[in-house]
């Protein structure tokens, strides 16, 4: 049981989204201790993932509304401060990643051979940590901060439930197993937990930033033989197999009258194995599903839909044997699935530094934003300690 | 080998579909011997389908068009009257199944486990046999009629490619031998081979039509706990729950203000683990899918989409795990699986027999048409021999 009377509320720095699409505020804030069932960690690094763009930048028609001020911020690591009552398994000092998926371990969700979606303690946006709703941030003025994900890795200091963090070797670098915790888990996670491409497979992977080069890596761990990457961006062809082991790429701006799909299916004699949409829109999640194979090709939707619209799919295609998947975080149980994740790392199976294009200190957090609104980044680290770079 | 020379046209009665919705008309017509790879079989009875309906009934908006003068008909048993060369494996006598679908078991798709799609003998609707494109088919004035599905066992003698017909044990009433080759076939296939329905889950069936009666057979058969019916015909219900399995029901025109999926959700705490649309509407497809369970529920489209619409999905619920499916004949290998479904008949794990509501002879078959297009029969078993009954 931990000495609650040592936990006190710690005062650190942390970037704070006042408006949408405002400039973060690198202010001091005050994280409250840990209550029962929850970890205070320190934060050494944290990434920059498209989903915190997504609510920073607040667009009208995205169906959940965005709330400020708020501490953004969702794949991280670092170091377990103190813990609250009841928490179990977890000391200070431990190397930890935060998620935003929960697991209990203990419900029918985390039974399920299938699922990943904990019913203890169900994944929602937020704000609010997920057992009372409150949060666990206030700025100099006492004012709250409201959390994102329940995660806010955005800050020195952040506080996080106990069924959201992953202990993970301290040999790991810091800096990989901070990705694992959203997009690259993502990527290899839907090909290796959700899809489960198999040996000698062929695989498209429409959308070439950091969740579909995870894809890459994913399917060529799982033995794809053809992994076919699409991107209206030319410099992804070069990057792709140079780097994520791409073998075929495909530009949707120069097929003049071909529509995608017909050219893929060209490619793969009949239909692809897997088709990954890793980009958010309706109409490519229709063009994936037109390029998987007859028989039992499965399209997997990966992408949040940028402006909420439904998928419009021929529903005569699902007769003929394909399916359509989709889930968070790649299917993938973050207990069970991050540690394996990062051994694969260690030995080199998964080269997930190659999405490392930047790295940062937390008072350069904006130009983090910057390179990722402009497409020059792939993953940026944000160091936590280095507050001039 | 077998000997052609014996092998000569044969005439006999068919009941032959002569212009869209119009009734058949039973006529002498010829049915060729069998070309190398082929067998002619003797029809001992068949059953009406809504595909055969469809394909009838020909409406303009419908995808494929309908082609005149036709023999349909897909569903049936009989025997082996004759083999052409190279067929190895069928002698004249052997009791069997004619099937829509090919499996040769040596192309990719039938060694895939996951697959039922034959690549060798690719399913088209047709007309025309799959090898060569042509009929067996002639009226009395020598005019070519259309086959459908490369089975027409609308006529009392038919011929049908090897890789499309399956021995069964001659014990097997041939009524039921003959429900198996499509609607029953389909329904308690997708449960048991598509979906994979496990112990203790929860099914929701929407249409209770053959297909979905055959569903809740397949669910019961696969120890589903909960199997809830949906139709808009409230005699579904008692039928349902009496003879094939359903434990509850929902009459979607009297849930008021409720979404039929809200209602679901809660009649299953959280959403079913599977939902089958049997119905072939794109609303109720898009209804199902928002029924099924987070995590990994999963929806089986079985239904023929009636105008060809697309099916429009809330793309956001594919990332919390669902998944949708579909399939040709519930995803069943047809060599592999109807001789064991037709044990399972045999032993009473199913009993389809209860689909059977009428049977008649050949000459009545317009009757048959009436009673399913009235919605008054499930399955009519349509005896070859009976002209007069």
């Amino acid at each position: 049981m931990a000495d609650q009377s040592l936990a006190a509320p710690i005062r650190c720095k942390a970037a704070v989204s006042r408006a949408k699409g405002a400039p973060l505020v690198i202010e001091d804030i005050v994280v409250d201790p840990p209550k029962a069932y929850e970890i205070r960690m320190k934060v050494l690094c944290t990434s920059l993932c498209h989903t915190d763009i997504t609510f920073w930048r607040g667009k009208e028609d995205f169906p959940l509304p965005p709330v400020f001020p708020r501490i953004l911020g969702h794949e991280a690591y670092g170091v377990v401060e103190s813990v609250g009552e009841r928490v179990e398994g977890f000391a200070a000092g431990d190397t930890v990643v935060p998620t935003f998926l929960g697991q209990c371990d203990s419900c029918g969700g985390c039974a399920s051979a299938g699922s990943n979606m904990c019913s203890a303690l169900p994944f929602v946006v937020g704000p609010g940590m997920r057992r009372d709703g409150t949060t666990r941030f206030r700025d100099s003025q006492g004012e709250p901060l409201h959390d994102f994900l329940a995660v806010s890795s955005f800050s020195q200091y952040t506080v996080v439930d106990v069924n959201q963090v992953v202990k993970v070797d301290p040999a790991v670098p810091p800096k990989l197993a901070c990705l694992l915790g959203c997009g690259a888990g993502t990527g290899v996670g839907a090909a290796w937990r959700l899809a489960k491409v198999q040996p000698g497979s062929s695989v498209v992977i429409f959308g070439l930033g950091a969740v579909g080069l995870s894809v890459a890596q994913g399917a060529k761990m799982c033995g794809a033989a053809k992994i076919i990457g699409v991107d209206l961006n030319p410099d992804k062809e070069e990057l792709g197999k140079k780097k994520f082991g791409v073998t075929d790429f495909v530009n949707p701006s120069k097929l003049g009258e071909s529509p995608l799909s017909q050219v893929i299916i060209e490619m793969t004699g009949g239909g692809a194995d897997y088709c990954f949409e890793c980009i958010g829109a309706a109409s490519v999640m229709t063009e994936a599903f037109r390029s998987a194979k007859q028989g039992n090709g499965k399209t997997v939707i990966l992408g949040l839909e940028k402006d909420g619209k439904p998928i419009s799919l021929p529903s005569i295609e699902f007769l003929f044997g394909k399916c359509v998947m989709g889930s968070l975080f790649g299917g993938m149980k973050p207990k069970t699935d991050i540690p394996i994740l990062a051994e694969k790392c260690m030995n080199k199976e998964l080269e997930l530094e190659k999405l490392i294009t930047h790295e940062v200190g937390l008072q350069e957090i904006n130009t983090a934003f910057d390179l990722l609104l402009q497409g020059k980044s792939l993953r940026c680290i944000i160091w936590m300690d280095k507050l001039e770079v």
